[in-house]
């Protein structure tokens, strides 16, 4: 895999954003992995993109540190909300759910144009999903076309080399199971991936987030054990 | 003047920012100023910042920490090159100069972004020319529409209320002179601000880069002495 054709690709250490890795890779992208340092209650999380950069084989992993508390205003970065917990996928609510942080995925789109812009990388990799979020704006088709064609006019390597910035987010329409299923093709080892909105310090998963129930349902489907860490 | 009108506007402390915030208070709103210590050579411009939001009566100032120097890649944010330095306007060559900060302003406005759906504003405000600044992919006007689509379709409260987030840039084709003349009409006081890339620690200007030539050309245009430090 050589430095001639890189990818950012932004990685939580989550499932999603592992399976995105991995395809990434498999497109013949030499991958620069990019996580945030942002106020996240746990540095697990920040372990778990670790683990998963190293064992998918990412030319680069690189951690931006970035100050989301300032503005308050989410269960995942403020210490006055509480994560919603359930007992089953059934009974997550509609609508926006407070683990929704304010701009959060064009905040780290941008910071993944920055760098794509200084390694002269045209091609970005995020995890969104439509379906499973569907309450969270920034994770719908139409917002990642805007996002596109802003960034495609946002750069020097864009105005001066014509070339259009292209934002991938090959999850966009998937189910979970599937997105398990494709992963578990391309080799990711999920055991060494982080979901959970409220892991113990130690990096045990809560099991009744709404992320750790979406995860253990699409493993559910395919008749497989999630291997996340209890 | 209430908090029922609230915006955000991006302030660095220099002197076209500092106009902004004048023109936005006059046009009625309740300004919520933001500035971010992003690894600036030095904290004199933050100081400025400070300054001027009290000066011009922001109901808040927020300053929000980001690591742009991970990705390098700038003279503003890299020990490694040289500001430069000219003896007159006309020696500023065509082109991106190396004080363009990759995605910068993409990045600065989608904190903004996430500053404005946090206090329910429709409204943000930011200083770029798209005449000074020719060489800088992100202060054209054909980006900040694209920005503002994008940002319209991103946030809760844009797709909840079916309200489009508006980005102002109300110096976009104005020239230096013209932009102070604005100033001093609104009473900014411009000793306040601090436009210089390369600072002293104490604040004083360097007189010869971009930034302080096109200043004190716009000063002179005008008749008028350049109140920066010396």
């Amino acid at each position: 895999m050589s430095n001639s054709n890189p990818a950012v690709v932004l990685l939580s250490g989550g499932l999603d954003s592992a399976t995105v890795l991995a395809i990434a890779r498999a497109e013949g992208f030499a991958c620069h992995a990019l996580s945030f340092r942002y106020g996240q209650r746990h540095a697990s999380e920040l372990r778990a993109a670790r683990r998963v950069a190293r064992s998918l084989g990412a030319v680069a992993h690189r951690v931006a540190g970035i100050d989301l508390r300032v503005f308050g205003g989410s269960a995942l970065t403020s210490s006055d909300l509480a994560v919603p917990k359930h007992d089953a996928v059934e009974e997550i609510g509609g609508g926006i759910p407070v683990t929704y942080v304010p701009a959060r995925n064009t905040i780290f789109l941008s910071f993944a144009l920055a760098y794509a812009e200084v390694l002269g990388a045209f091609d970005i990799f995020l995890g969104v999903n439509a379906l499973d979020y569907s309450g969270y704006p920034d994770c719908r088709p139409e917002y990642i076309a805007a996002y596109e064609n802003m960034a495609s006019l946002a750069t020097k390597a864009a105005v001066e080399g014509g070339r259009r910035l292209r934002i991938h987010a090959p999850l966009l329409h998937m189910s979970k199971a599937r997105i398990i299923e494709r992963g578990l093709a391309l080799g990711v080892d999920y055991a060494l991936t982080l979901s959970c909105y409220d892991p113990t310090p130690s990096g045990a998963t809560c099991g009744h987030c709404d992320s750790c129930l979406l995860r253990a349902k699409g493993f559910q489907e395919l008749g497989l054990a999630d291997p996340a860490r209890r």
